[in-house]
């Protein structure tokens, strides 16, 4: 499966008193991953379009296998395992050196900013995406 | 299932430029909320213990149904759904007015702080839960 | 000078790898405070109105004496300085077991929030923080 | 005087609902473009030495000019204002397009991890720092 990798620093922001990454920031981590991917496709802002879309995490499911510390530097790695007509259902990883610390299944909808309705991914994205997913070189480098 | 109630103020600090809770911060919600209940049982500083042992999430499953905005006034609701020797299962729910935004499934587990290796709950906190699951009433109020 | 008390308790998600309080964290906790001196005047959501209008930080000066840590039970006290056509100057503190940890002066102004530019505090606040700084005894409780 | 550039991507972590970078934030930007300058003089893990140092913020002063909003690229601007036996005093600035959004004096200091009293800056700090402070020519690039 193709993937998109994007390098993250640890800073002393993001870790707790057990002198490890607070396990809720890997949350972040993959966000800034997905965000890049799609800004990498051409589409910045994706998060919160001019048009009044909002891309919502639906559901994530992380498992935590080690922790990062302060100052590591991690790459996460970010594929696209289903691209439907409603969501984007990503699988993340958080490496170091090899290792995976944390692993992420995390299915993005779209709803409407006024109403929070679910609505269909924009389809300039879901073109971009499908057309990421086809191509067969991954020319992507960190 | 016996629950504990906790509950939480949205604060600017927790919103987004979605104008809706970041959804990372459900997380620490449902956290502070697993705090206070073993703060009930007598169990203060559980996450990070002065014998050298933390309590770490090993997984997290979330399901983000309705948004959260500021100034909302949240319940974050706490079941133990298994108290075993290595872990402990919480099944957590964010809650407006009756309405469940968003639910958790966290496992969390022990390790040593030096060494990173899996330990057994602390069994001063396992004899608690385990109290607190087999009492009748529930005697928890906000 | 007239105060309002804010209670805070810190979570692991406040504090960092030199297991005390991540120092911008107190920063969070003196808005919080802010906040609940607001709504207790009648005023929520004073941070991002309905009818435009954002309440910004113009100025902050953060005085760290002493580190607070995991687990700590901190009382944010709050005056009012000095409530103006354009901004309201906060002096505040963050106190553990009568110990001051932090001080901080925050002078907040209010902008429209489309165009970004300066306009008066809405003059129901003004007219309920005069009244707060008037009156002579202090009803306020923890 | 010589100054240090560290690029900053704003994502949907950094804002809030008034659409904006929740102004605590900067602080954190600074906070890294602090880090890199120490790492790119070879001091990585300067905040939590493993020498039971921590470098802490003893005071800091912002000034919010201007919001910067999701997706924006900022620069960092960091010079050194003071390098005292004690203390390090930072000049910082939040930059975009030329624009500066906010600007912040940090007093840096540095203090035994145990008992939290105040010790001198580490010597191979300083004389790095003074090295760089003294080079006629800024070689650094983004």
């Amino acid at each position: 499966m193709r993937q998109f990798s994007w390098p993250v620093r640890v800073y002393i922001e993001d870790t707790d008193s057990g002198k490890i990454v607070y396990y809720v920031n890997y949350l972040k981590f993959m966000e800034r991953a997905r965000t890049e991917l799609l800004r990498s496709l051409g589409h910045g802002k994706a998060a919160v379009s001019e048009t009044g879309q909002l891309m919502v995490v639906a559901n994530a499911e992380v498992k935590y296998l080690s922790p990062a510390r302060l100052d590591d530097e991690l790459i996460v790695t970010t594929a696209i395992e289903r691209s439907a007509r409603t969501f984007l259902l990503f699988k993340q990883s958080v490496v170091r050196d090899g290792d995976v610390l944390c692993e992420g299944v995390i299915k993005v909808g779209c709803v409407n900013q006024d109403t929070m309705k679910p609505t269909q991914i924009p389809m300039p994205i879901r073109v971009s995406v499908n057309n990421w997913l086809q191509a067969e070189t991954d020319g992507k480098m960190l």
